[in-house]
């Protein structure tokens, strides 16, 4: 079930812990990890706190193969991701030729104003992922990717690189859900767990329109034994007298 | 412009990293964080793996006034938040009877199934938290509280113990949104924050329906304090021959 290649995101910024801002960086890694055969063993959310930043990224990039970060690369006076980067690496921050020439090539030189520059200074010894979308660009250090926060930005960026990391098989998902309450499957649902050891199967309650639900949810990379334990999951919710809801 | 008073939220699940089902209780949290004066330092999202979620809780209820589980509290054999608080803290579990006459009173001594028993299994030395959604409690263990991950329930369980919790002002939130881009403010937000050291300004990129944008965000606890710099913000943006597009 635990698949070999891993990675961590560590989302910076302050607004998302505000509540102010809803990360749909997340969500959209998670998926595209899935795709990759690599697993998110953890994510987490940061303030813009040097320290704090810091120490995240140097705890992750020891215990995962891949690190990526979000958020914190831009012109502001709170955008303090590279300076914790360099840091974590024990290296000075340059200003990089090859990224001023992306900014030039974007905004003509008269537009790249000290404040956009900023925007070009890079840790030493990093590699740039190119932002197709507005041009400053993101850089790997290492094993840690870091990107923009910006969605569109972050996406391109990862889809820019995404032909580099080396994954395993596709984690294949099925959902089914129904009317249901958890502690009538409890029981079936352990003893299946125990039949499908490769597989990982979790429940999740649900409560809409006044009305309890439970989603099942397998995943595994075996396609056969998915799909066989599907259909044992469908028995016992047709066992149950209850109506299967949703199944993908 | 940092408070007194600090929590970290750890949102137990492997739903929320494969990106399947996105957390809304962090924004919900979050936001009543800021209602409360209490400063939300950092969110971990973490596996159903016990060590990984021992280790969270272990490092942050020493780092933080408050921490926050989420999630794996139910009856199903993936519930396992219970186990690992117990660990955390080097205690047993117990079969607690206050646990046990919520769930009687609710479902009838008939109805409370083994799998639904699971859940009066709380940490020895844990207060409960009332459920009066679906009736199975949650916990406070010292500064640490263990809450259900079903945002409805979460809620209610936070809403019961909201009036116990200390904290500070109240943080008030101030957002003015244009397009423009944000190196043409970048140099005078830098001198916006050093004459106003107590408010934090954060300033965050968006790219919708084809156009760059810049939301700036004033947070602080002094009204007249955010109110000036407000000003000051809405003349820069004016200056710049932008239009405002929201203000909140």
């Amino acid at each position: 079930m635990n698949q070999q290649h891993t990675a961590a995101v560590i989302v910076i910024g302050n607004e998302i812990l505000s509540g102010r801002t809803q990360d749909i960086n997340l969500p959209y890694l998670g998926k595209r990890f899935d795709e990759l055969g690599i697993e998110l063993v953890e994510a987490r959310v940061v303030r813009d706190v040097p320290e704090e930043i810091i120490h995240a990224v140097n705890h992750l990039r020891e215990s995962c193969e891949y690190v990526f970060t979000t958020g914190g690369i831009g012109p502001t006076h709170d955008d303090i991701t590279t300076e914790c980067i360099a840091q974590a690496f024990g290296v000075e921050v340059e200003r990089n030729p090859e990224a001023v020439k992306c900014l030039n090539d974007k905004y003509g030189d008269k537009n790249v104003t000290d404040a956009r520059m900023k925007m070009a200074n890079i840790p030493v010894g990093a590699t740039l992922v190119d932002n197709p979308v507005s041009a400053a660009p993101g850089y790997r250090m290492e094993n840690v990717y870091v990107f923009a926060g910006v969605p569109q930005i972050m996406q391109a960026m990862f889809e820019g690189i995404s032909s580099e990391l080396i994954g395993g098989d596709p984690m294949l998902t099925k959902t089914i859900s129904a009317h249901m309450q958890e502690s009538q499957i409890a029981t079936t649902l352990t003893q299946l767990q125990n039949e499908h050891p490769t597989i990982s199967i979790g429940s999740y309650p649900f409560y809409k329109n006044e009305c309890y639900g439970v989603s099942v949810v397998s995943r595994g990379t075996d396609k056969n034994e998915l799909n066989a334990l599907d259909k044992k999951l469908q028995n016992m919710i047709t066992a149950l007298g209850a109506t299967i809801i949703a199944l993908t």
